[in-house]
């Protein structure tokens, strides 16, 4: 597992967090993206080498509006770049965390996708994601 | 603001949490290090230019242990790396976050910390951190 590719932060209103991120960091967010099947809409910040996603339900069955409706806003998961996240994901099957999803899925910002339950990672939504090389079609 | 110079994940036993860790990144934690005025002993991990400091509380008045007593073991804080951390504390407050300690104090692997008030970062405990200069005294 390689560096922090991103901090997640659950927000209620994009448009504000974006506002105030950008008074945080001294920098505005460089990019927005929906990801539909996540019910999310996120935007992106870059802080050195990582980035900050925030995250915005886009309907009530999002995970991120379950998120806040149970802990409020703040950090949602935290991202960690692999080279190989099937690799990983086998890795860490065997040394007993509990993948979410075994199959990577497509997330935001080009990659490929798997979170390991917060029970098995003393509290922590992980995140590992992998760039989707564009030869993989 | 530069890098994520670490996240800090609160934990109820530092052993147990190393070895989990462990096995999260496949690699040991690097070093242990006790921040008596703080109540907590804290212990890190590489993960490329990144770190991750699990914090466990040595006593009952801790910030860490009022934080796991109201939310559970989790992500505690974010810090950032600035190169000057009272530029950067006369900057975010004027930009209207609150500064929890005005004046930087001594934190863990050798910083000058400061945090801001999560009410006025969307809930995330931010830290700013200054590696300390030896030549300061």
């Amino acid at each position: 597992m390689d560096k922090i590719e991103h901090i997640g932060i659950a927000v209620k209103d994009l448009e504000a967090s974006n506002q105030l991120f950008e008074k945080l960091f001294g920098t505005p967010h460089y990019k927005i993206e929906e990801v539909a099947t996540e019910g999310v809409r996120t935007s992106f910040f870059k802080t050195g080498p990582n980035k900050i996603e925030l995250l915005e339900a886009t309907n009530e069955d999002s995970p991120i509006a379950k998120f806040i409706d149970r802990k409020g806003e703040g950090v949602h998961h935290i991202a960690f770049a692999v080279e190989n996240i099937k690799q990983e994901i086998a890795r860490l099957k065997n040394e007993g965390f509990t993948v979410l999803n075994e199959e990577p899925k497509k997330g935001a910002d080009n990659k490929w996708v798997a979170f390991l339950h917060p029970k098995t990672t003393n509290g922590v939504l992980v995140e590992l994601c992998q760039e989707i090389n564009e030869n993989e079609g």
